[in-house]
């Protein structure tokens, strides 16, 4: 895993090479080794894992599937923990196969294209999410085909663990559709959060179509929130934020709200009551969601994106039919949407407030995410795998 | 009660003849009794009450508050069963003070008129719903504000029993605002579901401005249902009726829907995915709300208006991400639509399938309500009070 690459032409050249050990292999079994020799074998890599329920992470060296015809093989050079690698390697969302490499926020640059890849070349600096295999022709929400390979956890016969492996890792192997381009006027580590944070709030709010001056609230400011303001202020929204964590005050003044709510107890919503165009929730737990939503206008919407446990949230009927605003739920975004939201953060230079740390230190860092602490995104620096 | 009247000047006439003995009660306090002569007292009535939380239904007499200034003392002739009786009188919503007495269709005809009542006059035929007192000037959202006063298990002052006190009796004492006229050409026991079935589903049916030929789903097929499939088919609507109960399902095609689906499993929905315009879900329970939302088209909008046990529902957050449908919620209606639904109902021969009961069937009434075997309406003749 050099950087060096396989053209068709190279294959078949090199197939001659070792000759006749290689006929009960399909093409694209067949890949370059460390060492640049071809050979037909997985790659080895190492990560991160998580063994049990318990959210302790630890080193794990395992293999992933060869690059296939449609492939591109990523150096990862950081990944950042969401709040989600934290709910599936615990069991919040069903019964997991460990060990299992968490991380879906990865970027990198690709040292190797199967022979179908246009849209990369070894070298590209790129970015990979949620997914990695699945629909190409589905314009924009593949997120929501029944095909789709999410990136760690994920059954997939192809992989030598027989689950996808994400991102708390050296490399990654990824379809082509689902990796993305970052541009040069972002650095790798603040691109990162991008790809779930950034794409998971962007995604509703250019859905939400508010105008310019229009009252956004978004509720919950980790790492989710803290991108959900800084896009929707970047946006001309007047942003009103919601948090539990009083101390977080200054700093989401600085993501460019206009106003911070420190929400102690649901009484404090009241004075905001139907004052608001539309509402984001980022708030991962169970929580009084009707309440949250009467700030909004009636008729008006209000987007959940944050995951709780089991993936339910229980809300009262009545206080909807009170507050009469639309809930919704979103799921990340499409992959043409993702190009874009990555696009916009490095032209309007809307950087994700981010903390380095080592492989280390990722069992702590999930204690901090879960305790409130983490300022906004903790983002593994690969070199330390 | 007799169905005499008393005009302001009435009043001051009449209220010479027993003189000084009023002075110390305010004009509003003062009424005619059964016999027609002028006095301060309560109004005694008899009903149906709820003791405890058991759901059996006995009789009870006790005693209303006076007729007010802008009150209308309305004698009822029939009153209809809904679920919500059932729920609140069990304690589903939270504790109770008993006796109470239910019912909020409530149907008959205007015996006396506080001395500002320019609406009615006595000999009206009158329609009260879940509302009797409250804002007068709420542009059609009277349920939505903070001093609604409900039909039946509210603290009110004015009355004797320290709550309101509902439609399963012989009279009852409404602000004249929170009334409506019932139209020659509508039967009383038809016009009384209209009154709550009737509202409820009309209300968000109106405000989904739906096309005609656009598909509608209506969720569960009882009371409020069956009207919804009425009132959605006369709208224009291709209707889909979604039902656990295989037996309703000739007459559920009686009512106007074009198709009738009987779910005795949510793989039943599967095949609707994606194809309605809207939907409106009557079921007062909780069910899997993602599943059904997800037979609307994307972005489309899913209105719950049943109302479950403890007023909650829990819904599968990841499940609505998938089928990127706006719920909502509605309670009732306006008073301005609840007028406009009895009006359009007798006006288009849309009537409620009623099954007219005496009072003394109540008990086994909602039993039968549980047991999902009322078709669809049960009515009650209050002459059997």
């Amino acid at each position: 895993m050099n950087g060096k690459t396989q053209t068709r032409r190279d294959f078949i050249k090199n197939s001659a090479i070792i000759g006749a050990g290689l006929v009960f292999y399909k093409p694209t079994d067949i890949l370059a080794n460390d060492k640049g020799i071809i050979m037909n074998k997985n790659l080895k890599v190492k990560g991160y894992a998580a063994f049990d329920e318990s959210g302790v992470i630890k080193p794990w060296e395992f293999e992933r599937r060869p690059v296939g015809d449609n492939d591109v093989l990523i150096e990862i050079k950081y990944a950042s923990i969401c709040h989600s690698d934290i709910h599936q390697e615990k069991g919040d969302w069903g019964k997991q196969q460990y060990p299992q490499v968490p991380g879906h926020e990865i970027v990198g640059i690709v040292t190797k294209v199967g022979k179908n890849v246009t849209k990369f070349k070894v070298g590209d600096r790129a970015g990979v999410g949620c997914m990695v295999d699945g629909c190409t022709e589905c314009e924009n929400e593949e997120q929501y085909q029944p095909d789709t390979l999410f990136t760690y956890g994920y059954p997939d016969k192809r992989d030598p663990t027989g689950i996808t492996q994400g991102g708390y890792s050296t490399h990654i192997v990824v379809r082509d559709h689902f990796v993305v381009h970052i541009p040069e006027n972002i650095s790798f580590q603040e691109a990162a959060p991008l790809l779930c944070a950034g794409i998971t709030t962007y995604s509703p709010l250019m859905k939400a179509k508010f105008k310019k001056g229009d009252k956004v609230g978004v509720a919950g400011i980790g790492g989710l929130g803290h991108m959900a303001v800084k896009l929707a202020a970047s946006m001309g929204a007047e942003v009103y934020a919601f948090t539990t964590s009083a101390d977080k005050k200054d700093d989401i003044l600085g993501f460019g709200a206009k106003e911070v709510i420190v929400v102690d107890s649901s009484e404090k919503l009241a004075p905001y009551a139907k004052t608001l165009d539309y509402m984001i929730s980022t708030i991962p737990a169970q929580f009084d969601v009707a309440a949250y939503a009467a700030t909004v206008k009636p008729y008006g919407f209000f987007t959940q994106v944050g995951m709780p446990k089991g993936f339910e949230l229980t809300l009262s009927n009545i206080g909807f039919a009170a507050n009469r605003v639309n809930f919704n739920a979103s799921l990340i975004g499409g992959m043409k949407e993702t190009q874009e939201v990555v696009d916009y953060c490095a032209k309007n230079k809307i950087y994700p407030q981010i903390e380095i740390i080592d492989a280390e230190e990722i069992t702590q860092a999930w204690q901090n995410v879960i305790d409130k602490k983490a300022r906004y995104r903790y983002v593994i620096d690969s070199a330390t795998i």
